[in-house]
Parts: C-alpha cells; structure tokens; sequence
C-alpha cells in the first residue's frame, strides 16, 4: 500500500515533523527543500526515506537542530562554511553564494564544509550552483562502508563525487553518483522490500561476494568499476574530509550510534566561471562549444544525458504526486506523536 | 630480442632524435623528461614507445617543436599555459610555478593549457604539484575512441583524469586513470605483440563485444564501470577541452592525419593549497590525518596505494635498467638517419 503525496504535502509534512522535534525553521526548511527535490526528481532514496533517520537524530539530541552556520573567508578563492553541529543543507545554503561570489572574481574557488551532518542528495549542490553558471564539483563521504580495492573490511564511505555543468535556457548537466557499485539507500530499499541485490554491490562480513542485502550492510559494499573506483573512493575521501579536516568515513563509523541518522563528515565544493577560463571573458563560448558535445552525444542511439532521467521525473511529478509505502508514512507521523 | 638501456640513455636518446627532427633544446628535453620518467616507473605506454609517433609528427611538421609557451594570468586564481602549437610538456612545465604560487596565494587555482598536443603521462603533472606540498587534478582528453554510456560509436578520448597528494618526506600518493577501461596504449602494444585483449576493454566496428586489439582500435574502447565510468569520461572532455575551450575529442579526431602523433586537445589542472582549507593554515595536519587513513587502508591484506607499483618500479629501474623492444629501438634510430 503506497500513499499518494503532492511534492507541496512532502515538503509541510518534512518541515512540520523536524520543527516537531525541535529544528529551527530555517534548518527544517533547508532540508525539507532537498527532501523535496529529492521525491520531485524520484531519487526516493534521498526523498523522506531519510526523514526518519534525521528525526531520530533530532530527537536524541546527537545533532542540533538549531545550529546557526557560520561563513568564514580562508583565502581569496577559499570560503569555509561551519554547520556549528547541524545539518548540512542550511550551511550549504548560507555559503552558496559567498563560493559563487568568490568563484567570479578569482575564477575558481573552493567551500569545504565542517561540522556538519550530511545525508542530503548531492545533485542538488552542484545543480544549484550550475544555475549560477558555474561548473561545479561536489565531494562528501560517509561512515565507513566500502572495502578499499583488493581488501575485505569497509574503510570508505559510498563517497559519492557530483558534477555540474551549466546549459543556456535548459536545467544544467548533472551526475551525482557514488564510488561504491550502488548507493547504501538502494541496499537499504532491497532490504526493506525483501528483494535480492545485483551480484557484485557486496561482500559479507567473511569477504565473499553475497546477494543477500542484510549480509551486505554488515559487511562491506564494493567500489564500481574495480581498482579505480576505489581510486575514485579513496580520492573522495581526501577531498572531502582530508583537505577540510572532518571525520574520515572511520571516524565517522567509530562515532555512530547506530540511530540511523545521518554521520558526521566532510564536504567540499568547487565551482569554477566559465568565463575567466579564456582570455576575453567569453563563458558562453565554452558552454555553445559543450552543446555540440551533448548534441553528438545523443546523436548515438540508446544514449542520454546523465540527467535527462532526473529531469524527466521532474516535469511529471508535479503532476502524478509521488508515493511512498505506507509504512514509511505511518514511521514519520509517529515522529510527530 | 630486448635492447637494455640507463636512464641516462633513454633520456639522451629522446633528446637526440628530437633535436634531430628539428625541436628546440627545451621542448626536447621537456618531452624526454617525461619519457624517461615513465619508463623510469614501468608505464610503458608513455615511454619511449612513444617517441616514435612525436617524431613523426615534427618531421612532418604538423607540430612545433621550437614552440615557445606564453603564459598569462585570466584571473587572480586562474594561468593559462597557452602551448603556441607545440608539445605539452613544455608549457606545463612553464606555467607550474606560476600555479603554484596562486594556488597558495589564493588557496586554490587552474591552468588551462591550449594549442598544445598531448601524448605525455598525466601523473607526471600532478606528482610535480604535490611534491610542491600542492593537493592536484589533471584532466586530459584525446581524439574520440571511447563510446558513449548505451552508444557504440566512439565520443570521448580515453581521458585519464590524475590526481596527487602530498605526503611528508615520501613520494606522493599519485593516481592517473583512464576513464575508459583500458589505456588505448596497452591495446596497441596487445596488437604490436600479437595478444588478444581482456573482455569489456572494447567493441567492433558493429558495436559488438571483441577481444581482438586490431578490431578494438577501429571499433571504439568500453569506458570503466559502466554508465558511471562513462560520466566520468564526459565530465574529462568537458574539463579538458570545455572550459580551456581546446578541441573534443570528435574535433581532434576530424583533424587526425593518422600519423601517429599527438593530437590537439586540452588539459586542465587543478591546484589547492591545504594550508588555506581551515582556519589557522595547518596544512600539516591534514596530511598527517591522511596518513592515518592510508595506514589503515594498508593494515588491510592485500591492499596497497594506487601509486605504489610505480614506486617500487622506480627504485628498481636506476639499477636495472630499463628494456625495450629491438625493434621500437631500430625504429627510433632509423629517424636519426
């Protein structure tokens, strides 16, 4: 049985559930407004499938719920943002356009993000600043749960590493995908649902490769793509937490409480304006240039956008509503209880 | 029958042949370096295996080789290395200082290179940055080989995409990874030797699975996991040859004369300082808290750092030398004649 939600009704019940339970309005919101994007472009394992674990947070009092960001300038081309110990997308918001601002003077700038609890989508990151006409990149990990190429024990997060690039009068190219061959939310969906996971996602606690989704979260999740997506992974994890200085996926793991709310860890974003990339100042040439990239792209059969999916869902969801299970619906009400 | 060589002799034999075929001292001795340093470290594939496609493409004059590089500043974080039409190696060799210090000046910076043909190792770039203390990325494209995620017809370059981090009083931890499954290298020297190449490294001129290199390089290379390899490839071309606005990997094949040399594309690199990522400047913390992270990767069996065969192999060569084919060895001294 599924409930039937217009994108508005996931929002309020979002908002409404994290202010029950103590947040502020402006860090309900902020992370409503993710929540939101997240169901509106069906990237269910990002949309409320997460609230229960922020409300758990919340309600334990491991996260603070009220935490003010505070917006540091480090050097010219670098901008610090603290979550002060709250949840990533109201520090995410606060510093957006400090990093856009230091992006068109300097030409490149960075935002590493501290003392923050992340477990928001990160297309929603690079998509924002990609609307700014940026090019952005996105890095964050999490608790431990990948094994590194060639090892048995989890040491990364699913480390997910996101990219923007911006479109004239279209919504922007955007890949958001993690270094681990599936994102934990989709173990945890196959777990839910009883279902079996695809060979390859996982190994048990042993080291050896299992379908059985449980087995998998207790023992470790496989990079893509073999060595070099554990490259990528280990490369996530420095940018992410390394040069921030946070909670390496680890440390992350050594602090959990199992709450099921979202970890301590890094991020870091790059955004970079086309425009002073050639002498001149002419960004829109560089953007004409990549449309005919895009053009040859999908000039191939059976080829798309890594977006296209995302932005298709968008333009029919405010339409259909979104739905989820019944179950999950009555777990986040009871928040409110 | 293999030819043994020095180090010495493999740099001077680069140098001579050349100069030979009418490049200044500083682009010979720029390219030789980093021949020598990759045979120095066992990829074969950009060693002096190598030489013979630069030679041909000075004797025909299609590249430079007396180029002289201009660099310029496009913004207070951002040094074009502009190639004037030659090789790479020598404009990234005179722009890296100017990066670097923007890099530490404004925390983090990029040089677009352009007009240049690229055919070097990528890890080079970045092990030269992070020996300067400096976090690094270098993208690179090349002409079109790889398909698209769900395409069969070849798009990207195999666009390797390198990253370096510093490391005190070692070598640093260095990767260079092509987004496509394989390196196009290692296909031709499957051809050279007559050897079939692994599944999943390429497809036919059909579109189907082949495992015959001669076939591989007239199809198109698979990238590296998947759809999400595929991304990566995307986001190369587009930081590569997007944002410096150099030639795709489709521009630079339409301009290929098939003579073996380089072709034109782009490359970006990416430079941050880890002293200007947190409050205070204690870069040396976050390389300290890195290694914890690599010590626990390598606490695991059978794990190791992705640049660590490279090391080893560089502690070997300056005492054993270094071997290559009597044959690549008769046809590079046949351009000196």
């Amino acid at each position: 049985m599924d409930v039937r939600l217009s994108l508005d009704e996931v929002r309020d019940l979002a908002t409404r559930t994290l202010m029950h339970l103590g947040a502020s309005k402006g860090n309900a919101d902020a992370v409503a407004d993710v929540i939101a994007a997240a169901e509106r472009d069906e990237c269910k394992s990002h949309g409320l499938f997460r609230l229960p674990g922020y409300s758990v947070a919340l309600r334990n009092g491991r996260i603070d719920g009220k935490a003010v960001p505070v917006i540091a300038d480090l050097a010219p081309a670098v901008v610090q943002a603290d979550a002060q110990g709250g949840f990533a997308p109201l520090a995410l918001n606060a510093g957006r356009a400090r990093l856009a601002e230091m992006a068109r003077s300097q030409g490149i700038a960075a935002m590493p993000l501290v003392n923050a609890y992340h477990f928001a989508a990160l297309w929603y990151e690079v998509e924002a600043l990609a609307e700014l006409g940026l090019v952005a990149f996105a890095f964050v990990n999490s608790r431990s749960y990948v094994a590194p190429a060639g090892g048995t024990k989890p040491l990364f997060g699913t480390n997910p590493m996101a990219f923007g690039w911006p479109r004239k009068g279209r919504p922007p190219l955007v890949f958001d995908q993690a270094s681990s061959a599936s994102a934990r939310g989709e173990i945890m969906i196959h777990k839910r649902d009883g279902k079996p996971i695809p060979e390859g996602w996982a190994i048990d606690r042993d080291g050896k490769p299992t379908t059985d989704p449980a087995a998998a979260l207790a023992g470790a999740q496989l990079p893509f793509g073999g060595y070099k997506g554990a490259a990528i992974a280990l490369m996530v994890e420095l940018m992410a937490s390394g040069l921030p200085q946070s909670h390496f996926g680890y440390e992350a793991a050594a602090e959990d409480t199992g709450d099921g709310g979202p970890a301590k860890g890094g991020e870091l974003l790059l955004a970079m304006d086309p425009a002073r990339f050639v002498p001149g100042g002419d960004g829109g040439a560089a953007l004409d240039h990549a449309e005919q990239l895009f053009a040859r792209l999908l000039g191939q059969d059976g080829t798309r956008l890594p977006s296209d999916r995302r932005y298709a869902a968008r333009r029919r969801t405010p339409v259909e509503g979104i739905r989820i299970p019944q179950q999950l619906h009555d777990d986040i009400l009871a928040f409110t209880k």
